[in-house]
């Protein structure tokens, strides 16, 4: 394996996404206004599947896209009716983040498909580089698009119909990046993912290697409280229908519950309310109504349901309160995806073999990976984020890590390719 | 005094600041999009002042600008050497505001004006009718422009210097609408000024006017904790640095403890959290920065002293927890304003002689009166807002009350200049 070609890729694949095109190679360069903004359709999204399609043919690659766009590596291995070892993620990125976040997973993937070719390293298997369309949902309606269509959870029809921002259909984004091809999961037996872990555990407990052996549950509730727009001078506090007073109420209560959960689930447990619109947000002015989103997961799907009910039943009970009306939707509703044990400890033995330290780990974030879970054997590797940050312009991971995740991902596949 | 006329000019008025230039007359007319759009600085805001001069000039009166853009109208009275009695109000209004809030008090004190003169009744002081430039502050950055200037608040050169949304200045925004007359407020007897209440005490317990003895002090404060911004994901609770959840906190802080001084003094105080925005609001991110604005007011400064200072402290603790950063900024501080005895009683014996039903209040919402009332004898007269609604497209006083209203103020303008 060669530290310092896939160093190079994922540097100049980073440069692919910031608006001035600069090369990042440490931290200490990063800036809070330099972070990638490649979102899925993008001219920097395109720029970002040419570079790889050229690296993935100098490797002698067979590239193919299918219908929804995904984008496909094949080498060949010698036994033709021998079911794939699958690799990959996504390119695209969030608002302002960070050049680790997909492409580690994607670039690693090749250099690990590189340096089995440069080894010379015999394999029955085929080995296919997969990269997932529209991962991150900052551009189009929803995220996870590719591995959705790839695993039948939404149709082909409705992926290439979700719309952007600009009112653009992800059908006419993508640049040419879509084809005939249309690869089947029952021709894939594993599937593995290598990822920054976007969260603190690795960083804070010093390990190099996360195998990740479920992604957690999620689901989304969307709350409007709706009470009565008012002067806030000439209202007195009787006469009030204050909504930011039981939104305030609301947030409170979904994080002392949360924190209860996450005490008798070993800290699994985790609920937010992360967007809050208060209208019409005046300090003058009452305010008449406020949306919250809240986002609930767990590696246990009962312990997701009674936290639903939980915040429900409160917002039921501001509605008995005349004048103020309520609304709870369940905008999404994921279960929990168990990785597969026979990739889990191959992973293991893996990262034992090379002398780091892993620990087996759930899975907060979301990841293709859990799409593909239900259908072939599955597992992720997680490397370290930096002070746990991700989702950010200050996302980061070490080149150490890298070279030891790509190194575990490489050796894992080469043992499921045999 | 001619109800149709004075309606004629209030509904035309009304006109003049809606898009599409409908002529309001009753209640059910109203519509959710159809309320007034007549920022200060505006070209309707200009059509509005050119209505107003040329009635002005058809009553015959003086017109004259101050180097603001105040407005004002003088009939002279029988003796030169007498101080005037002024009486106004505003013609701007809030974004999608009522055709009251404002005209009604101007064009009130012009069918006052209109009423003496067609009687024939004699007074010795002059009557002065003003119009104050920027009250609502929805344009600019601040409101009761042409009334702080005045009463010498704030200097000329701040108000002409003020910025609105589209960046420009308030002197380059008026259209022809200033001048070199400079009233001077020691040449001014008494104020009044007619308005809706824009509160629900009328309109509740059946009063026809509200004398108004005071307008409370107000503070407004600025707060913004900063978490830290994470994952919703992959952050265990135990190492969230959650901004809104401290932001909740002193939502429901400053509404118990308003609920509580309102107890202790009879109703008169409140405080409200009108503003919040978290920061970046996105469901699946924990928030990281959150801005709060909260209004305090009452009829007492001590009280909002002690309020001030119990949300100090409770924002300070929050700052205690490592991670946590906290600012509160005082960015309004006006201290309550006195109405003169000698006024409000003129204003009860009108409203007696006329057998209405009148009630002495405080003001909730602040006022041009407040500024002149530091300087001249002062008092406001209030009429009964439909359902308590201001601000809003549903802003709405009957004819009946309008005309109730404009009677007292009548006969007390006569009173006063006599």
């Amino acid at each position: 394996m060669a530290l310092e070609r896939l160093k190079r890729d994922l540097v100049k694949m980073g440069s692919l996404g910031r608006h001035n095109g600069s090369m990042v190679e440490s931290y200490e360069e990063l800036s809070v206004d330099n972070g990638l903004w490649r979102l899925e359709g993008s001219e920097l999204s395109k720029a970002s599947k040419d570079y790889l399609v050229q690296k993935m043919k100098e490797a002698e690659l067979k590239v193919r896209y299918d219908s929804i766009g995904n984008i496909f590596g094949r080498k060949e291995g010698a036994d033709p009716f021998k079911k794939a070892v699958m690799s990959g993620s996504h390119l695209d990125s969030v608002k302002n983040g960070g050049q680790f976040d997909g492409p580690l997973g994607v670039i690693g993937a090749l250099e690990a498909v590189r340096t089995i070719k440069e080894e010379g390293f015999e394999h029955s298997r085929p080995i296919e580089i997969a990269v997932f369309v529209g991962e991150e949902g900052s551009a189009f309606e929803r995220g996870l698009v590719g591995s959705e269509v790839l695993s039948g959870n939404i149709s082909l029809e409705q992926g290439l119909n979700l719309v952007n921002n600009e009112g653009e259909l992800l059908k006419n984004a993508l640049s040419g990046y879509r084809g005939n091809f249309n690869l089947d999961l029952a021709d894939i037996e594993y599937f593995l993912e290598l990822h920054p872990e976007q969260g603190p555990v690795l960083d804070t407990e010093g390990f190099s290697i996360g195998i990740v052996e479920n992604i957690t549950g999620l689901s989304w509730l969307r709350v409007v409280i709706e009470g009565e727009e008012n002067h806030a001078g000439t209202t007195p506090m009787k006469m009030r229908k204050d909504a930011l007073v039981r939104a305030a109420d609301l947030v409170t209560f979904v994080h002392e519950k949360a924190q209860e959960m996450a005490e008798k689930t070993a800290g699994s447990f985790v609920a937010t309310v992360g967007k809050i619109e208060a209208h019409p947000s005046a300090t003058n002015i009452i305010p008449g109504r406020v949306e919250l989103g809240i986002d609930i997961r767990d590696t246990r799907l009962d312990n997701i349901e009674t936290f639903k009910e939980a915040v429900n039943e409160r917002v039921e009970g501001f509605g008995r309160t005349p004048g103020i009306k309520t609304k709870c939707e369940l905008l999404i509703n994921k279960p929990p995806s168990l990785c597969s044990k026979e990739v889990i400890e191959t992973v293991a033995k893996a990262a034992r073999e090379l002398d780091l330290a892993a620990i087996k780990m759930s899975s907060g974030a979301a990841h293709d990976a859990q799409n593909l879970a239900g259908k072939v054997k599955t597992a992720m590797i997680f490397v370290p984020s930096v002070n746990g940050i991700s989702h950010s312009p200050w996302e980061w991971t070490d080149w150490d890590d890298v070279d030891k995740g790509v190194r575990v991902l490489t050796r894992a596949i080469k043992e499921l390719a045999r």
